[in-house]
């Protein structure tokens, strides 16, 4: 059983993962948030709330961030009523949002000055494994340290992966996700172009899916409509991952890649499709949505031509 | 036992091709090239050679065509002295080579229209695959035709899989490598960063492997060098399937969406990409020194910096 | 005063070029178009009209041809009833067309074989320049023959550039055209982008066309609505140079590049955007529309949030 | 004549700035830089230094920023030892470094709470205008306000433009830049395509000059060797605006357009190639060598091959 463990960032992940903690055996869980309703959704769960991230940290001996960017992280940190001003020596804090690896780094110095453990635990898993305690955690901490995460970590996920030294969780998040986008913007052309060229795209996927274009996008969550079930493209690409929260690791992907050079021509293209895509109106879409962006139609029945 | 089959384009591979039909039990293989050396190393295998298509149509009621592009595969059918001058009513003709599925389709009418029957076949597995007897065919024939194939295909690889109709055989095969040229550069990208960021590039493989960038190029074939034992990466990109290759199928996917009006932006990128690598002298090197053009080094070592 | 002069292609174009030169002084005009409705209307203007690319090089010792596309233009020369068949040596050959400068090598190849000139002369105006009469041509010709070509041209153009040798005519026109896809795309992006950060897009234009940015697309056909009056994008984007139309010459310039290959990078993203764009039904609107596309409203007014 | 003005930043750039204003009639000035060298080399020029910018602005009542990037000019006013710390009520800010016009906009509400006035005043005309004293200032400025800039920078440039409110300035530095360095990447595609293509690059600079692919990268700058004498492609790309300098401008509008959620395709794709040139070891030269790293020759003749 764990100490007390502070929650900062109740939001449809944070609020998950806090109840998990509180319904796996935890030894309570404090929250945070700047929305009230948040708050009063914990106490209803059976947990306690904190009226700033500093009075949460007198109270516990682990925090838990989990917020929507670099600045919120920073602020929930650093600010004037931020976790460092009364963090005892020796706690340790886990960010669970996905950021810039170098903020990141840059904020583990500050929490270790203050004689603490910071490590970064970005999750792959979404709201539904948030909800059912089955998220994957990738986690960036000193070797020394890493097994300190795992009694908390394991109430919420199903498997926590060391990448390395503190800020590598957030490199593999992004990584995984600059690949991710990437490739599903490929399969979407694919798909719309040999449906168009006339080929079943059933059929298509089948092929692709034993031979070298084999890849999650294509195989586990194809975006054509019709090729899969209990997919987003089988439901009007509803209550998949959205098109804006791609958009924002695109984003921060891109950021760390300028700052330290390293040059991502398809990934910079990716990002650049997915902010037209936002500003077309499909932010809230699943990312599989690029399908029907670049012309795809709901069936190869109205596609096939004279081809 | 099959009849005598003519091969025209003994090339790297068409004339591994041809020696499994000698070897494994067709009834005699008739060759034809423009290179009168590739006659010469066919007939020290046993085969006879023919003076030009329509002489070696002539000779065979099966004609399989193995030819590096459009142009090529028009002229050896409908040249002057083409198959169509002389090919026999209710013979076959099968296509193995990458070329416009439209090429395809137009070619297949001509052959129609003299009474016989053609298929699309395009290979997977290169030139081992052509030497071991273990290609994967992707056909595209008339449903009530496909059958024909498969004694002559099956002396000559491992599984023949059936696209749809006339020209889908072409479609599979490029639409999957689209997505192969543009998840090769993704994982590229991704590795490169991901080691510069500072995490272990085999652990960064592992983790992506496991998640939603999981694909061929990061899981089967990393272009890394020090994340797999085996692969063109870990030899300096020697043996594999050049950049030149991928330059070649990217352009025939271009050509393909564009006369259907498909929008392929990030293959497009692909393409543009593979053609700088190309002018920058990478052509014959795998496709996976997409990594190397974009600044990814030879281990981890050279790029952990600061961060 | 010249002789008689065939007209091959009477679309919006041709029609106006063969009406002023019946109008400014050649020796009559046949026309030929498979549309019967075009010849109707050739005729109504005085010209004469013949049933075939063969019947009417019978009739002139200069045949002009203003076709939509490579294969049109190589039907017209080629074709069982094409020019080729009847023309008399010596005659000129010019091509207005905009092809493929390859192809319009090829074909003159085949024109010089039987003893006559040709010349690839392509144009820039649009339909107004060439109902005013008021073309520039961009020819290319031998350097000995160049001469010949002016005093036809002379009747629908106002400007005759000698590019050098056959082909070169296409070669320019392709590379402006290429040139101006970007630019556009880039005026459109540029335009939007500071919208949005709240400078008055007068402002900014100004700022630019007095600086580095300085290129048509900005100071004389601005795509950002309330730039500029009399330009497309103060009549919503319509009879301006249609997307679709950019579309074919960036498809062009892609495949002569693609044949030699030279790489070009924003050429095919430029293309890839102009794609997306038709696919999304804007096809007929003025290439302008990009800014639209990109999410540029009608006026700052609507734009200028927070920032 | 003005009061002192300070000059932080004594860089190329900020030093020939601050010698013009020793020069031309200001009432003296102080400057600071982390460089002692730097420093010392203003007071051989006659000027006087501070070891601050906090001890910098207690001496003037105009302070002058010309800086490299956002920390630089925040830590500048915001720091411990920040312009802030002292300066007087009333005061003029003037910031020529090129940064994000929002983090502009932040900085200048700093300062307006103190008291005092912002204005950002980014330049064109790089170093050789710098010290000719004819740079051009895009300036962001409250209406009432922009006249009070004018006296001291008409001493150290030839063009002072008010471009709209504060921050408005920088935007359009930046949107100029994301067009520059387009066009500059459309141009370099064409010239080297049209030159291997066959057509003279003399004519062909003609020709898009009188064009509508008509451009400062083509008419003043051309990328291509042999077009034009007296820019940096006729001299090896020396002594120009460096690839590495494109880049980080293009970095800047890509934050920007991100942070508003603008479409930037082409900018991105442009950010993305001048980034591997940077990886290639292109940064140091002028940014027209795009046309070489696209495979671009010295001469036409070097190029024309067969077609």
């Amino acid at each position: 059983m764990t100490g007390k463990v502070g929650v900062i960032g109740l939001g449809n992940m944070g609020f998950h993962m806090a109840c998990n903690l509180l319904k796996k055996g935890s030894g309570g869980v404090v929250g945070f948030d700047v929305a009230q309703q948040a708050l009063e959704r914990l106490r209803a769960e059976g947990g306690t709330t904190a009226s700033s991230p500093a009075e949460l940290a007198e109270q516990c001996d682990t925090v838990l961030t989990m917020l929507p960017n670099n600045d919120h992280v920073r602020t929930a940190y650093l600010g004037d009523e931020g976790v460092l001003k009364t963090l005892a020596k020796g706690s340790l804090c886990i960010d669970s949002s996905t950021i810039d690896p170098i903020v990141a780094r840059a904020l583990a110095d500050e929490v270790v000055s203050k004689g603490s453990t910071f490590m970064d635990a970005p999750v792959s898993g979404g709201v539904g494994g948030a909800e059912l305690g089955t998220l994957t955690f990738m986690v960036g901490a000193k070797p020394e340290e890493f097994s300190r995460c795992e009694p908390i970590l394991s109430l919420m996920g199903k498997s926590t992966v060391h990448c390395g030294d503190i800020g590598t969780g957030q490199v593999a998040k992004l990584c995984n996700n600059l690949v991710l986008g990437i490739s599903m913007l490929g399969v979407s052309e694919a798909m719309n172009l040999g449906s168009r060229l006339g080929i079943d795209r059933k059929v298509l996927a089948g092929i692709m899916n034993t031979s070298t274009a084999r890849c999650w996008s294509s195989d586990t969550y194809n975006p054509a409509p019709g090729v899969m079930e209990g997919v987003p493209s089988a439901r009007d690409y509803e209550n998949g991952f959205g098109s804006a929260l791609m958009l924002k690791d695109l984003g921060l992907v891109a950021d760390a890649a300028k700052k330290i050079g390293a040059p991502i021509p398809m990934g910079e293209n990716a990002h650049a499709l997915y902010q037209i895509m936002v500003a077309q109106g499909y932010g809230s879409k699943d990312f599989g949505i690029a399908f029907k962006f670049l012309g795809g139609t709901d069936s190869d029945e109205e596609t096939r031509g004279p081809l």
